[in-house]
Protein backbone atom coordinates (compact mmCIF):
# COMPACT_ATOMS: atom_id res chain seq x y z
CA UNK A 1 0.00 0.00 0.00
CA UNK A 2 1.04 3.25 -0.81
CA UNK A 3 0.47 5.34 2.82
CA UNK A 4 1.21 9.62 2.55
CA UNK A 5 1.30 11.37 5.81
CA UNK A 6 0.77 14.99 5.44
CA UNK A 7 2.67 16.97 7.55
CA UNK A 8 5.79 15.46 9.37
CA UNK A 9 5.72 17.35 12.21
CA UNK A 10 5.97 15.49 15.74
CA UNK A 11 2.29 13.21 15.19
CA UNK A 12 3.10 12.73 12.01
CA UNK A 13 6.57 11.69 12.00
CA UNK A 14 5.50 8.86 15.45
CA UNK A 15 3.08 7.51 13.08
CA UNK A 16 5.88 7.10 10.35
CA UNK A 17 7.95 5.72 12.75
CA UNK A 18 5.07 3.66 14.17
CA UNK A 19 4.15 2.03 10.44
CA UNK A 20 7.47 1.48 9.67
CA UNK A 21 8.59 -0.80 13.33
CA UNK A 22 5.44 -2.39 13.02
CA UNK A 23 4.75 -3.25 9.17
CA UNK A 24 5.82 -4.63 6.63
CA UNK A 25 4.96 -4.11 2.59
CA UNK A 26 3.32 -1.00 2.86
CA UNK A 27 5.64 2.40 1.63
CA UNK A 28 5.62 5.43 3.26
CA UNK A 29 6.05 8.90 1.03
CA UNK A 30 5.25 12.23 3.28
CA UNK A 31 4.32 15.69 2.34
CA UNK A 32 5.47 18.94 4.76
CA UNK A 33 6.49 22.29 3.65
CA UNK A 34 9.50 21.62 5.51
CA UNK A 35 12.11 19.94 2.86
CA UNK A 36 14.52 19.57 5.90
CA UNK A 37 12.50 17.52 7.91
CA UNK A 38 11.53 15.36 5.04
CA UNK A 39 15.69 15.28 3.77
CA UNK A 40 15.72 14.25 7.26
CA UNK A 41 13.18 11.67 7.16
CA UNK A 42 14.25 10.11 4.08
CA UNK A 43 18.10 9.31 5.54
CA UNK A 44 16.30 7.87 8.86
CA UNK A 45 14.86 5.67 6.45
CA UNK A 46 11.15 6.57 8.13
CA UNK A 47 9.86 7.49 4.69
CA UNK A 48 9.98 6.46 1.17
CA UNK A 49 10.16 9.88 0.07
CA UNK A 50 9.10 13.62 0.75
CA UNK A 51 7.25 16.49 -1.36
CA UNK A 52 6.65 19.68 -0.67
CA UNK A 53 4.10 19.74 -3.42
CA UNK A 54 0.76 17.50 -2.92
CA UNK A 55 0.15 16.98 -6.60
CA UNK A 56 3.45 14.97 -6.59
CA UNK A 57 2.07 12.29 -4.55
CA UNK A 58 -1.97 12.44 -3.42
CA UNK A 59 -2.42 10.45 -6.90
CA UNK A 60 -0.34 7.41 -6.08
CA UNK A 61 -1.99 7.15 -2.27
CA UNK A 62 -4.03 4.41 -1.36
CA UNK A 63 -3.98 5.78 2.44
CA UNK A 64 -3.69 9.19 3.62
CA UNK A 65 -3.01 10.60 7.02
CA UNK A 66 -4.04 14.24 7.52
CA UNK A 67 -1.47 15.34 10.72
CA UNK A 68 -1.95 19.27 9.75
CA UNK A 69 -4.03 21.73 11.09
CA UNK A 70 -7.80 21.09 10.38
CA UNK A 71 -7.75 24.25 7.53
CA UNK A 72 -4.86 22.93 5.79
CA UNK A 73 -7.34 19.66 5.55
CA UNK A 74 -9.73 21.84 3.99
CA UNK A 75 -7.34 23.32 1.44
CA UNK A 76 -5.91 20.10 0.50
CA UNK A 77 -8.84 19.02 -0.21
CA UNK A 78 -10.45 21.54 -2.20
CA UNK A 79 -7.14 22.54 -4.61
CA UNK A 80 -6.35 18.48 -5.36
CA UNK A 81 -10.46 17.43 -5.34
CA UNK A 82 -10.06 15.87 -8.80
CA UNK A 83 -6.51 14.05 -8.17
CA UNK A 84 -7.18 11.53 -4.91
CA UNK A 85 -7.88 8.26 -6.50
CA UNK A 86 -10.93 5.98 -5.92
CA UNK A 87 -11.03 4.05 -2.90
CA UNK A 88 -8.51 5.98 -1.06
CA UNK A 89 -8.66 5.73 2.68
CA UNK A 90 -8.21 8.69 4.58
CA UNK A 91 -7.55 9.38 8.40
CA UNK A 92 -6.92 12.32 10.05
CA UNK A 93 -5.89 13.58 13.87
CA UNK A 94 -7.70 15.93 14.63
CA UNK A 95 -9.02 17.33 18.50
CA UNK A 96 -12.52 17.80 17.66
CA UNK A 97 -15.04 16.62 15.15
CA UNK A 98 -18.23 18.12 15.02
CA UNK A 99 -17.22 21.16 12.76
CA UNK A 100 -14.30 19.42 11.25
CA UNK A 101 -16.51 16.69 9.57
CA UNK A 102 -19.38 19.34 8.74
CA UNK A 103 -16.28 21.23 7.12
CA UNK A 104 -15.09 18.64 5.18
CA UNK A 105 -17.00 15.72 4.53
CA UNK A 106 -18.84 17.55 1.44
CA UNK A 107 -16.00 18.83 -0.07
CA UNK A 108 -14.85 15.25 -0.35
CA UNK A 109 -14.09 13.34 -3.79
CA UNK A 110 -16.93 11.12 -4.40
CA UNK A 111 -15.45 7.50 -3.58
CA UNK A 112 -12.90 8.47 -1.59
CA UNK A 113 -13.13 7.35 1.93
CA UNK A 114 -12.73 9.61 5.07
CA UNK A 115 -12.79 8.05 8.39
CA UNK A 116 -12.41 10.63 10.81
CA UNK A 117 -10.40 9.78 14.16
CA UNK A 118 -8.57 11.25 17.19
CA UNK A 119 -5.02 8.95 18.73
CA UNK A 120 -5.02 10.53 22.37
CA UNK A 121 -1.60 10.54 22.55
CA UNK A 122 1.33 12.37 24.45
CA UNK A 123 2.80 15.23 22.41
CA UNK A 124 4.86 17.17 24.70
CA UNK A 125 6.96 18.87 22.37
CA UNK A 126 6.72 19.99 18.75
CA UNK A 127 8.67 18.71 15.67
CA UNK A 128 9.92 15.48 13.79
CA UNK A 129 13.12 15.61 16.40
CA UNK A 130 10.34 14.75 19.12
CA UNK A 131 8.52 12.10 17.11
CA UNK A 132 8.27 8.77 19.03
CA UNK A 133 5.89 5.59 18.28
CA UNK A 134 6.68 5.06 21.95
CA UNK A 135 3.44 6.90 22.94
CA UNK A 136 0.87 4.87 20.83
CA UNK A 137 1.79 2.15 22.68
CA UNK A 138 -1.16 1.50 24.83
CA UNK A 139 -2.92 4.66 23.83
CA UNK A 140 -6.63 5.17 22.99
CA UNK A 141 -7.82 5.69 19.42
CA UNK A 142 -10.94 7.42 19.11
CA UNK A 143 -12.86 6.90 15.52
CA UNK A 144 -16.28 8.66 14.40
CA UNK A 145 -17.92 6.83 11.73
CA UNK A 146 -19.92 8.72 9.24
CA UNK A 147 -22.97 6.93 6.61
CA UNK A 148 -20.24 7.65 4.07
CA UNK A 149 -17.80 4.80 5.60
CA UNK A 150 -17.78 2.21 4.32
CA UNK A 151 -17.45 -0.99 7.07
CA UNK A 152 -14.41 -2.50 5.38
CA UNK A 153 -12.23 0.17 5.84
CA UNK A 154 -13.36 1.10 8.92
CA UNK A 155 -12.22 -2.53 10.00
CA UNK A 156 -8.70 -2.21 7.91
CA UNK A 157 -8.08 1.23 9.84
CA UNK A 158 -9.08 -0.18 13.31
CA UNK A 159 -6.66 -3.23 12.50
CA UNK A 160 -4.05 -0.65 11.27
CA UNK A 161 -4.17 1.43 14.51
CA UNK A 162 -4.01 -1.95 16.40
CA UNK A 163 -0.76 -2.81 14.51
CA UNK A 164 1.10 -0.03 14.82
CA UNK A 165 0.56 0.02 18.57
CA UNK A 166 -2.75 2.18 19.93
CA UNK A 167 -4.52 -0.75 22.44
CA UNK A 168 -8.53 0.65 22.53
CA UNK A 169 -9.69 1.72 19.12
CA UNK A 170 -13.51 2.94 20.09
CA UNK A 171 -16.04 3.99 17.40
CA UNK A 172 -17.96 7.39 18.77
CA UNK A 173 -20.28 9.69 17.50
CA UNK A 174 -18.85 13.09 17.02
CA UNK A 175 -21.09 14.63 19.33
CA UNK A 176 -19.80 12.08 22.36
CA UNK A 177 -16.24 12.93 20.89
CA UNK A 178 -16.64 16.11 21.25
CA UNK A 179 -18.28 16.23 24.52
CA UNK A 180 -15.72 14.44 26.28
CA UNK A 181 -12.64 15.40 24.92
CA UNK A 182 -13.74 18.69 26.11
CA UNK A 183 -13.65 17.43 29.38
CA UNK A 184 -10.49 14.63 29.20
CA UNK A 185 -8.34 17.08 27.31
CA UNK A 186 -9.40 20.23 26.81
CA UNK A 187 -10.67 21.62 29.99
CA UNK A 188 -7.01 19.68 31.38
CA UNK A 189 -5.48 22.08 28.91
CA UNK A 190 -7.66 25.56 29.82
CA UNK A 191 -6.63 24.30 33.58
CA UNK A 192 -2.91 23.72 32.84
CA UNK A 193 -2.90 27.13 31.04
CA UNK A 194 -4.66 29.19 33.81
CA UNK A 195 -2.41 27.43 36.77
CA UNK A 196 1.04 28.28 35.02
CA UNK A 197 -0.31 31.81 34.04
CA UNK A 198 -1.43 32.51 37.60
CA UNK A 199 1.82 31.71 39.18
CA UNK A 200 3.56 35.09 40.96
CA UNK A 201 7.21 34.55 39.05
CA UNK A 202 8.91 36.83 40.80
CA UNK A 203 8.85 34.03 43.75
CA UNK A 204 10.88 32.44 41.26
CA UNK A 205 8.40 29.50 41.57
CA UNK A 206 10.76 27.04 39.72
CA UNK A 207 13.21 25.93 42.94
CA UNK A 208 9.98 25.18 44.99
CA UNK A 209 8.02 22.73 42.38
CA UNK A 210 6.81 18.93 43.45
CA UNK A 211 5.66 16.51 41.27
CA UNK A 212 2.64 18.05 41.80
CA UNK A 213 2.83 21.24 39.70
CA UNK A 214 5.03 19.70 37.25
CA UNK A 215 2.22 17.38 36.22
CA UNK A 216 -0.02 19.60 36.07
CA UNK A 217 1.45 22.08 34.10
CA UNK A 218 3.24 19.62 31.70
CA UNK A 219 0.66 20.39 28.92
CA UNK A 220 1.38 24.03 29.00
CA UNK A 221 3.52 23.78 26.21
CA UNK A 222 0.91 24.23 23.85
CA UNK A 223 0.60 24.99 19.85
CA UNK A 224 -0.55 28.62 20.14
CA UNK A 225 -1.47 28.03 16.24
CA UNK A 226 -3.77 25.33 16.76
CA UNK A 227 -5.59 24.90 19.92
CA UNK A 228 -7.72 28.31 20.15
CA UNK A 229 -9.36 27.14 16.78
CA UNK A 230 -10.18 24.22 18.74
CA UNK A 231 -11.40 25.48 21.51
CA UNK A 232 -13.54 27.82 19.61
CA UNK A 233 -14.50 24.72 17.35
CA UNK A 234 -15.59 22.92 20.78
CA UNK A 235 -16.56 25.99 22.88
CA UNK A 236 -20.44 25.06 23.46
CA UNK A 237 -19.26 21.61 25.43
CA UNK A 238 -16.24 23.12 26.51
CA UNK A 239 -17.71 26.06 28.23
CA UNK A 240 -20.44 23.42 30.30
CA UNK A 241 -17.23 21.60 31.50
CA UNK A 242 -15.01 24.88 32.32
CA UNK A 243 -18.85 25.20 34.78
CA UNK A 244 -19.09 22.22 35.73
CA UNK A 245 -15.44 22.76 36.90
CA UNK A 246 -15.89 25.78 38.15
CA UNK A 247 -18.83 24.62 40.58
CA UNK A 248 -16.32 22.18 42.39
CA UNK A 249 -13.95 24.29 42.38
CA UNK A 250 -16.01 26.92 44.25
CA UNK A 251 -17.63 24.32 46.80
CA UNK A 252 -14.10 23.24 47.76
CA UNK A 253 -12.97 26.86 47.59
CA UNK A 254 -15.84 27.14 50.52
CA UNK A 255 -15.39 24.47 52.42
CA UNK A 256 -11.99 26.16 52.84
CA UNK A 257 -13.13 29.01 53.92
CA UNK A 258 -15.51 28.18 56.30
CA UNK A 259 -13.24 25.33 57.57
CA UNK A 260 -15.49 22.44 56.76
CA UNK A 261 -14.07 19.66 57.59
CA UNK A 262 -16.42 17.21 56.61
CA UNK A 263 -17.09 18.34 53.08
CA UNK A 264 -13.56 18.70 52.07
CA UNK A 265 -13.62 14.80 53.48
CA UNK A 266 -16.20 14.07 51.85
CA UNK A 267 -14.89 15.61 48.60
CA UNK A 268 -11.76 13.93 48.57
CA UNK A 269 -13.10 10.14 49.60
CA UNK A 270 -15.00 10.96 46.39
CA UNK A 271 -11.93 11.97 44.48
CA UNK A 272 -10.16 9.34 45.40
CA UNK A 273 -12.82 6.56 44.33
CA UNK A 274 -12.55 8.14 41.29
CA UNK A 275 -8.57 7.76 40.88
CA UNK A 276 -8.80 4.11 42.22
CA UNK A 277 -11.56 3.87 39.20
CA UNK A 278 -9.72 5.62 36.97
CA UNK A 279 -6.32 3.62 37.29
CA UNK A 280 -8.70 0.02 38.26
CA UNK A 281 -7.63 0.09 41.37
CA UNK A 282 -9.00 -1.70 44.16
CA UNK A 283 -9.51 1.24 47.21
CA UNK A 284 -8.01 -1.36 49.83
CA UNK A 285 -5.24 -1.91 47.79
CA UNK A 286 -3.01 0.72 49.81
CA UNK B 1 24.16 8.03 65.45
CA UNK B 2 20.42 6.79 66.94
CA UNK B 3 17.65 8.14 64.59
CA UNK B 4 13.78 7.50 65.28
CA UNK B 5 11.25 7.42 62.40
CA UNK B 6 7.67 8.32 63.93
CA UNK B 7 5.55 7.18 61.48
CA UNK B 8 6.25 4.36 59.26
CA UNK B 9 3.92 4.80 56.37
CA UNK B 10 4.95 5.41 52.65
CA UNK B 11 7.34 8.78 53.57
CA UNK B 12 8.60 7.76 57.00
CA UNK B 13 9.65 4.17 54.85
CA UNK B 14 11.37 5.96 52.45
CA UNK B 15 13.24 7.93 54.76
CA UNK B 16 14.14 4.37 56.37
CA UNK B 17 15.39 3.05 52.70
CA UNK B 18 16.81 5.75 51.60
CA UNK B 19 18.99 5.92 55.25
CA UNK B 20 19.50 2.16 54.76
CA UNK B 21 21.04 2.68 51.58
CA UNK B 22 22.87 5.67 51.14
CA UNK B 23 24.47 6.07 54.99
CA UNK B 24 26.73 3.93 57.37
CA UNK B 25 26.75 3.83 60.74
CA UNK B 26 23.58 4.88 62.01
CA UNK B 27 20.85 2.73 63.92
CA UNK B 28 18.06 3.20 62.69
CA UNK B 29 14.41 3.05 65.03
CA UNK B 30 10.55 3.69 64.59
CA UNK B 31 7.57 3.91 66.45
CA UNK B 32 4.36 3.00 64.89
CA UNK B 33 1.20 1.90 65.73
CA UNK B 34 1.15 -0.45 63.42
CA UNK B 35 2.74 -2.95 64.32
CA UNK B 36 2.39 -5.60 61.31
CA UNK B 37 4.61 -2.57 59.79
CA UNK B 38 6.92 -2.57 62.17
CA UNK B 39 7.82 -6.09 62.34
CA UNK B 40 8.18 -6.15 58.08
CA UNK B 41 10.84 -3.20 58.12
CA UNK B 42 12.29 -5.06 60.49
CA UNK B 43 12.52 -8.35 58.18
CA UNK B 44 13.38 -6.26 55.20
CA UNK B 45 16.31 -5.20 57.47
CA UNK B 46 15.31 -1.12 56.67
CA UNK B 47 14.75 -0.75 60.99
CA UNK B 48 16.57 -2.27 63.66
CA UNK B 49 13.73 -2.50 66.12
CA UNK B 50 9.96 -1.10 65.51
CA UNK B 51 8.43 0.20 69.13
CA UNK B 52 4.22 1.00 69.62
CA UNK B 53 5.18 2.85 72.24
CA UNK B 54 7.29 5.93 72.08
CA UNK B 55 8.22 6.60 75.54
CA UNK B 56 10.66 2.95 75.13
CA UNK B 57 12.64 4.63 72.26
CA UNK B 58 12.23 8.37 72.16
CA UNK B 59 14.99 8.44 75.06
CA UNK B 60 17.85 6.95 72.79
CA UNK B 61 17.55 9.11 70.13
CA UNK B 62 19.83 11.51 68.68
CA UNK B 63 17.83 12.45 65.47
CA UNK B 64 14.01 12.16 65.28
CA UNK B 65 12.05 12.55 62.05
CA UNK B 66 8.20 13.12 62.38
CA UNK B 67 6.58 11.52 59.51
CA UNK B 68 2.95 11.84 61.21
CA UNK B 69 0.05 14.15 60.98
CA UNK B 70 0.65 17.78 62.82
CA UNK B 71 -1.68 16.94 65.55
CA UNK B 72 0.19 13.54 66.97
CA UNK B 73 3.50 15.76 66.38
CA UNK B 74 2.06 18.08 69.29
CA UNK B 75 0.95 15.00 71.31
CA UNK B 76 3.71 13.57 71.17
CA UNK B 77 5.79 16.70 72.31
CA UNK B 78 3.96 16.77 74.87
CA UNK B 79 3.20 13.52 76.11
CA UNK B 80 7.00 12.64 76.21
CA UNK B 81 8.03 16.01 77.38
CA UNK B 82 10.96 15.07 79.63
CA UNK B 83 11.84 11.90 77.97
CA UNK B 84 13.79 13.20 74.73
CA UNK B 85 17.66 13.23 75.13
CA UNK B 86 19.58 17.06 75.23
CA UNK B 87 20.89 18.25 71.76
CA UNK B 88 18.31 15.81 69.96
CA UNK B 89 17.83 16.98 66.55
CA UNK B 90 14.35 16.89 64.85
CA UNK B 91 12.76 17.63 61.72
CA UNK B 92 9.42 16.99 60.41
CA UNK B 93 7.60 16.90 56.93
CA UNK B 94 4.79 18.46 57.46
CA UNK B 95 3.45 20.37 54.46
CA UNK B 96 2.84 23.66 56.13
CA UNK B 97 4.71 25.36 58.51
CA UNK B 98 3.43 28.93 60.13
CA UNK B 99 0.73 26.87 62.43
CA UNK B 100 3.09 24.19 62.94
CA UNK B 101 5.91 25.97 64.37
CA UNK B 102 3.57 28.16 66.30
CA UNK B 103 2.00 25.42 68.15
CA UNK B 104 4.81 23.49 68.56
CA UNK B 105 7.82 25.83 69.31
CA UNK B 106 6.71 27.04 72.49
CA UNK B 107 6.44 23.25 73.75
CA UNK B 108 9.31 21.71 72.75
CA UNK B 109 12.09 20.88 75.82
CA UNK B 110 14.50 23.48 76.26
CA UNK B 111 17.64 21.98 74.41
CA UNK B 112 15.62 19.66 71.76
CA UNK B 113 16.66 21.07 68.73
CA UNK B 114 13.69 21.22 65.77
CA UNK B 115 14.42 22.44 62.14
CA UNK B 116 10.89 22.38 60.73
CA UNK B 117 11.01 20.97 57.07
CA UNK B 118 9.34 19.41 54.32
CA UNK B 119 10.50 17.31 51.60
CA UNK B 120 8.62 18.05 47.86
CA UNK B 121 8.76 14.48 46.81
CA UNK B 122 5.87 12.84 45.43
CA UNK B 123 3.78 10.07 47.75
CA UNK B 124 1.20 8.72 45.13
CA UNK B 125 -0.40 5.90 47.46
CA UNK B 126 -0.07 5.75 51.03
CA UNK B 127 1.94 2.68 53.28
CA UNK B 128 5.14 1.37 53.95
CA UNK B 129 4.35 -1.18 50.90
CA UNK B 130 4.74 2.08 48.25
CA UNK B 131 7.77 3.53 50.17
CA UNK B 132 10.60 4.41 48.49
CA UNK B 133 13.80 5.90 48.65
CA UNK B 134 13.40 6.60 45.14
CA UNK B 135 11.12 9.52 45.08
CA UNK B 136 13.83 11.67 47.17
CA UNK B 137 16.07 11.62 44.14
CA UNK B 138 16.33 15.45 42.89
CA UNK B 139 13.78 16.72 44.67
CA UNK B 140 13.73 19.87 46.31
CA UNK B 141 13.64 20.18 50.01
CA UNK B 142 12.69 23.07 52.06
CA UNK B 143 13.83 23.86 55.42
CA UNK B 144 12.22 26.72 57.71
CA UNK B 145 14.93 27.45 60.20
CA UNK B 146 13.45 29.01 63.25
CA UNK B 147 15.75 31.17 66.13
CA UNK B 148 16.00 28.52 67.98
CA UNK B 149 17.59 26.43 65.55
CA UNK B 150 21.50 25.75 65.98
CA UNK B 151 23.63 26.54 62.89
CA UNK B 152 25.46 23.46 63.52
CA UNK B 153 22.49 21.15 63.56
CA UNK B 154 21.48 23.06 60.04
CA UNK B 155 24.30 22.36 58.47
CA UNK B 156 24.11 18.72 59.82
CA UNK B 157 20.50 17.86 58.80
CA UNK B 158 21.19 19.64 55.10
CA UNK B 159 24.71 17.42 54.71
CA UNK B 160 22.33 14.45 55.65
CA UNK B 161 19.21 15.30 53.36
CA UNK B 162 22.24 16.00 50.39
CA UNK B 163 23.24 12.47 51.30
CA UNK B 164 20.10 10.50 51.32
CA UNK B 165 19.45 11.96 47.78
CA UNK B 166 17.29 15.38 47.81
CA UNK B 167 18.92 17.62 45.58
CA UNK B 168 18.24 21.16 46.83
CA UNK B 169 17.72 22.38 49.66
CA UNK B 170 16.79 25.62 50.59
CA UNK B 171 16.68 27.68 53.38
CA UNK B 172 13.06 29.49 53.62
CA UNK B 173 11.16 31.84 55.70
CA UNK B 174 7.54 29.61 57.04
CA UNK B 175 5.84 32.44 55.51
CA UNK B 176 7.58 32.38 52.14
CA UNK B 177 7.32 28.28 52.77
CA UNK B 178 3.51 28.60 53.13
CA UNK B 179 2.58 31.04 50.53
CA UNK B 180 4.89 29.48 47.34
CA UNK B 181 3.58 25.53 48.61
CA UNK B 182 0.03 27.29 48.90
CA UNK B 183 0.83 27.54 45.09
CA UNK B 184 2.66 24.64 43.60
CA UNK B 185 1.65 21.72 46.09
CA UNK B 186 -1.91 23.25 47.99
CA UNK B 187 -3.53 24.94 44.85
CA UNK B 188 -2.50 22.20 42.66
CA UNK B 189 -4.61 19.55 44.69
CA UNK B 190 -7.74 21.45 44.84
CA UNK B 191 -7.92 22.10 41.40
CA UNK B 192 -7.18 18.15 40.56
CA UNK B 193 -10.01 16.78 43.14
CA UNK B 194 -12.22 19.17 41.46
CA UNK B 195 -10.74 18.22 38.14
CA UNK B 196 -11.88 14.43 38.72
CA UNK B 197 -15.01 15.15 41.03
CA UNK B 198 -16.73 18.16 37.92
CA UNK B 199 -16.39 14.08 35.94
CA UNK B 200 -19.74 13.05 34.53
CA UNK B 201 -19.29 9.41 35.36
CA UNK B 202 -21.90 8.14 33.65
CA UNK B 203 -19.58 8.55 30.46
CA UNK B 204 -17.29 6.27 31.43
CA UNK B 205 -14.95 8.76 31.32
CA UNK B 206 -11.60 6.17 31.84
CA UNK B 207 -11.75 4.95 28.08
CA UNK B 208 -11.54 8.12 26.44
CA UNK B 209 -8.46 9.82 28.49
CA UNK B 210 -5.36 10.68 27.01
CA UNK B 211 -1.82 11.35 29.10
CA UNK B 212 -3.58 15.08 29.75
CA UNK B 213 -5.74 13.92 32.13
CA UNK B 214 -4.30 11.36 33.84
CA UNK B 215 -1.49 13.90 34.60
CA UNK B 216 -4.00 16.38 35.85
CA UNK B 217 -5.45 13.90 38.17
CA UNK B 218 -2.36 11.31 39.44
CA UNK B 219 -2.90 13.49 42.82
CA UNK B 220 -6.28 12.87 43.58
CA UNK B 221 -5.88 9.69 45.71
CA UNK B 222 -5.34 12.17 48.51
CA UNK B 223 -5.14 11.27 52.20
CA UNK B 224 -8.55 12.98 53.41
CA UNK B 225 -7.76 12.66 57.31
CA UNK B 226 -4.43 14.75 56.46
CA UNK B 227 -5.61 17.48 53.74
CA UNK B 228 -8.16 19.26 54.51
CA UNK B 229 -6.10 20.17 58.26
CA UNK B 230 -3.31 21.22 56.01
CA UNK B 231 -5.86 23.81 53.79
CA UNK B 232 -7.39 24.89 56.81
CA UNK B 233 -4.00 25.80 58.01
CA UNK B 234 -3.05 27.66 54.89
CA UNK B 235 -6.20 29.17 53.77
CA UNK B 236 -5.58 32.95 53.74
CA UNK B 237 -2.59 31.67 51.10
CA UNK B 238 -4.73 29.28 49.54
CA UNK B 239 -7.65 31.19 48.74
CA UNK B 240 -5.22 34.06 47.43
CA UNK B 241 -3.95 31.55 45.08
CA UNK B 242 -7.05 29.60 43.91
CA UNK B 243 -8.83 33.33 42.94
CA UNK B 244 -5.61 34.18 41.03
CA UNK B 245 -6.25 30.79 39.47
CA UNK B 246 -9.68 31.87 38.45
CA UNK B 247 -8.73 34.82 37.45
CA UNK B 248 -6.92 33.40 34.69
CA UNK B 249 -9.63 30.62 34.08
CA UNK B 250 -12.20 33.26 33.40
CA UNK B 251 -9.94 35.56 31.37
CA UNK B 252 -9.22 32.82 29.02
CA UNK B 253 -12.96 31.10 29.11
CA UNK B 254 -14.04 34.31 27.96
CA UNK B 255 -11.94 34.88 25.31
CA UNK B 256 -13.26 31.24 24.29
CA UNK B 257 -16.61 32.51 24.35
CA UNK B 258 -15.73 36.36 22.61
CA UNK B 259 -13.88 33.88 19.83
CA UNK B 260 -10.73 36.06 20.91
CA UNK B 261 -8.16 34.51 19.09
CA UNK B 262 -5.20 37.01 19.71
CA UNK B 263 -5.82 36.46 23.29
CA UNK B 264 -5.90 33.26 23.54
CA UNK B 265 -2.64 32.94 21.83
CA UNK B 266 -1.09 35.33 24.05
CA UNK B 267 -2.14 33.37 27.22
CA UNK B 268 -0.52 30.13 25.47
CA UNK B 269 2.51 31.90 24.28
CA UNK B 270 3.03 33.02 27.77
CA UNK B 271 2.30 28.94 29.12
CA UNK B 272 4.68 28.37 26.77
CA UNK B 273 7.30 30.41 28.02
CA UNK B 274 6.63 29.59 31.57
CA UNK B 275 6.76 25.83 30.20
CA UNK B 276 10.00 26.28 29.07
CA UNK B 277 11.45 28.39 32.26
CA UNK B 278 10.61 25.69 34.25
CA UNK B 279 11.92 22.85 32.62
CA UNK B 280 15.51 25.41 31.47
CA UNK B 281 14.58 24.79 28.28
CA UNK B 282 15.59 27.35 25.66
CA UNK B 283 11.82 27.75 23.36
CA UNK B 284 13.98 27.89 19.97
CA UNK B 285 14.89 24.30 20.49
CA UNK B 286 11.26 22.62 19.36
Amino acid sequence: MNIVIIGLGNIGGSFAQAIQKNTKGHDVYAIDVDEEALRTAEKQGLIKKGYTDPKDIIPKANFILFAVYPKVIVNIIEEYYSLFQENTIINDVTGVKRKVIEEIENKLPPKVDFIFGHPMAGRENRGLKYASSEVFIGANYLITPTKRNLPDNIKWLKDFLTLIGFSNITEVSPEFHDEVIGFTSQLAHVIAISLINSDDISRNTKQYTGDSYRDLTRITNINDKLWPELFVMNKDYLQKHIDEFKLQLDKLSTAIEDEDIVTMEQMMVESRRRYHDLHSLDMSDE
